[in-house]
């Protein structure tokens, strides 16, 4: 029986080519337990691929007809329709086995499209890292589960218990015996009712769908609001809404090849730092993020005069912290258009402007209704959207330059049959307009940058990499560290 | 500068989507030379990596703009153009690096969608195998090159001399040096003025294309010859039109995964019993596959009461030998459709019928001239072309049930700078109703299956490859050997 699909959803397989795949991806990396090593683990995984059962997720099999009318729907399959020999996969690095190796694998991975004729989604265990540990990458397509689902499935299968041993893998369905306990749970699964929950910052394409239909409705009563945000932005002090962005390489067409790298920063780092410079965890993502696509585009003499603009989903609780989010009431995710002050040269002085920018207009969101907060957001995302779904370039200007996000993930050690979660490192969708998305997660000690772009125009990204350690180090001494 | 595509060619990218990928690929299995290990072939391939030059046909891009009114049509990149980083790619095999692994791996690799945006060919260098050996992946889009160029490419750019050195890359300009001597030149390039070389047994889409404007422009002429055909065809006794075809799992619709497997065997054990059964190489293969696909589908329980009928390209030689071409005039290639006689329990009478059926078949194409040859082959390979084109099941009777060639590689060994080609496996296009295609390769000494299925319809092609040795054996007793 076809069970029909969510409108929003069935455009990621309508909106989808092979330039646009429109599927997100995780890497995480495990450490065996001591005393063992990769092949072990290893193993466990083929054990628990001789077991017979799939989580109903992994069985959802997208499927339209001539009796459907053409409309995309969901079969679920038996667990012994979905041939797992094709959805979980062992891969192994070339020699010698470091990161290069493995972004390299990742990022062609990333850039090839999902089997529709099965349940959309691939797992790949990937061998031969000379450090010892063991990668695992996910696929899945955002039809099925936008990026915090994705997330909170691999999340879901872990267990903060070191010492638990026969935990089912991350596509057998879940015993949650021992779940991870409630304050340390990882990003919230999206709820729609309440127009999304801090996830929704890893929807933004799914943000931007909705936007036709939300404001449509809401549109009237909301003017006030739109005009002061609107205004916000042309002087270019945030909101929801931009109109300032300037046109970079970044805001092209793109191929469909993709170019991923991820690094990690200890949290601690960056807390100091927000500290030192009153500022949020997530004003110095920005800020990093700010000098490093200043650093990678005047090297390469393609930086703009004008100041780019990034688009930055916000959780917006009434004492707002600079990462997570509950799951209690109130809780609201707007997005803002922020300043990246890439026009100025001093490090410091862009963080101010950052920090600033991002400081008043959630100030001005928190002033809306969380309808009108909805709207705005999905207003601002809507070109995004279109691109998304056009597969090209809308207006000559783009609306903004990159998107940037900053997802909390789990906050304590996450094990797996005993082998602990390094880093989760989320890959996402880039699109026609947008070759560049930067998302960080961070967990109990560190926080993870996953940049994903297109290949033909970012065709290698460890600069950006390396502008991201310099960043930090820069940051640290113009706030006198 | 737009240079205009062929219009068959344009077809291919017309006609592919994520489940109709439209390139063909080929496997090759280097040796490398003694005191060498296939590290050391890496490293030449890696020094290759770092020259600046690109064969053309490699630096052909495929576009199509508003200027060319939605028409396909060539670029041609410079050599700095082309991002080698990503035609050229280094994989391995997980442990223990394997037929399983590797065949695994390349099953992947063939189906999955190639860069429409880059010029469309990918080289995967394949290290990991436990024997010492080091495998190269070739893929190149249909529209570029058909199966038969792409092994040229291949073939051309190794020597027949193991001492030669400082050879360039299969994607570098070649410099023909010490090129392959003509008496043992691999598979002719294809020649669409006298209607295909022998290479166009590699190229049965191309001449599925090509029928509707042959047939149309040729078919008043043909009509005799036509109902001369037809009606071999219904008799069952060979012909190029197939009336008679049972429906298999086979000739269903297919997904977009891949599923390869390859095998060789020594060419002396099946030309000792062709001799013995006076019949050609050509024959042994159809017989063993014919008994491979009844023990297959008879072991499902879905063997048809009715004989399979495969669809087979023929070289018309006036003195037919069982392999092989020359660029000498003359040189026909038909297609026939052969019945397996997969209805009969015992192996010798399914050689004697394929043996008879191929005969008649052929003497029935030389009473025609080259013109109604072409016609009428391109009759009978026009569903296959249609299905291709059209994505889907267009008559419930299939025309045939599975394409099976055999094409003479290169007659001596051949080398790469000192390592020795092994085997080249080549791996065709499955289709809508057409999930199977079996293509063998014969080098000096041995004849190479390989064999490119759908995953979906074919989720383990090993157990067909046990059935191909089966039935040598079983063919070798039944003619007394």
């Amino acid at each position: 029986m076809l069970l029909p699909m969510a409108p929003t959803d069935s455009l990621f397989l309508l909106g989808e080519s092979r330039e646009h795949p429109m599927h997100v991806g995780g890497l995480a990396l495990f450490t065996p337990p001591d005393g063992t090593s990769a092949a072990d683990l290893r193993e466990m995984f083929e054990t628990a691929l001789t077991g017979d059962r799939v989580t109903p997720l992994f069985r959802k099999r997208a499927r339209r007809s001539l009796t459907s009318l053409g409309q995309w729907g969901w079969d679920t399959l038996a667990d012994h329709q979905v041939d797992l020999g094709h959805h979980v996969r062992r891969d192994a690095l070339p020699r010698p086995g470091g990161t290069d190796e493995l972004m390299a694998l990742v990022s062609r991975l990333h850039g090839t499209l999902l089997d529709r004729s099965r349940p959309l989604w691939e797992m790949h265990l990937i061998e031969g890292l000379a450090d010892g540990r063991y990668a695992v990458y996910t696929k899945i397509h955002h039809a099925l589960a936008d990026g915090a689902s994705a997330m909170n499935l691999l999340a879901g299968s872990l267990s903060a218990d070191p010492h638990r041993r026969h935990m089912p893998a991350p596509w057998q369905p879940q015993t949650h015996l021992t779940a991870v306990p409630t304050p340390h749970e990882p990003v919230q699964p999206m709820d729609s009712a309440s127009g999304g929950g801090l996830s929704a910052a890893l929807d933004l394409p799914g943000l931007a769908l909705r936007a036709g239909r939300t404001v449509a409705g809401e549109v009237a009563g909301l003017l006030p609001a739109a005009i002061n945000t609107l205004d916000r932005a042309a002087r270019g002090t945030g909101g929801a809404v931009s109109l300032t962005a300037p046109h970079t390489v970044l805001n092209g067409s793109i191929g469909g090849a993709r170019q991923v790298a991820a690094r990690t920063f200890p949290l601690e780092r960056i807390r100091l730092l927000a500290k030192h410079a009153d500022a949020t965890v997530n004003d110095i993502v920005l800020a990093m993020s700010a000098g490093t696509l200043r650093g990678y585009l005047h090297a390469r003499n393609a930086l703009p005069a004008d100041p780019l603009i990034a688009m930055v989903p916000v959780s917006l609780r009434p004492t707002d912290t600079e990462s997570g989010g509950s799951a209690a009431g109130g809780n609201r995710v707007g997005v803002l258009m922020c300043n990246l002050a890439t026009h100025l040269p001093d490090p410091g002085h862009r963080l101010e402007t950052v920090r600033d920018c991002m400081r008043e207009g959630k100030a001005a969101l928190r002033e809306m209704s969380p309808a009108q907060v909805l709207a705005m957001s999905a207003l601002g995302a809507a070109p995004l959207g279109m691109e998304l779904l056009l597969g090209r370039r809308g207006p000559l200007r783009p609306p903004f330059n990159v998107v940037i996000s900053n997802v909390a993930g789990p906050r304590t050690p996450l094990y797996w049959n005993g082998a602990r979660l390094d880093a989760l490192y989320p890959l996402s969708i880039p699109t026609t307009g947008q070759a560049l998305n930067i998302t960080c997660t961070s967990n109990d000690d560190q926080i993870a940058f996953g940049l994903t772009g297109c290949r033909s125009t970012l065709p290698d990204l460890n600069p950006m990499l390396d502008h991201l350690d310099t960043e930090l180090d820069t940051l640290e001494r113009a706030v006198g560290l």
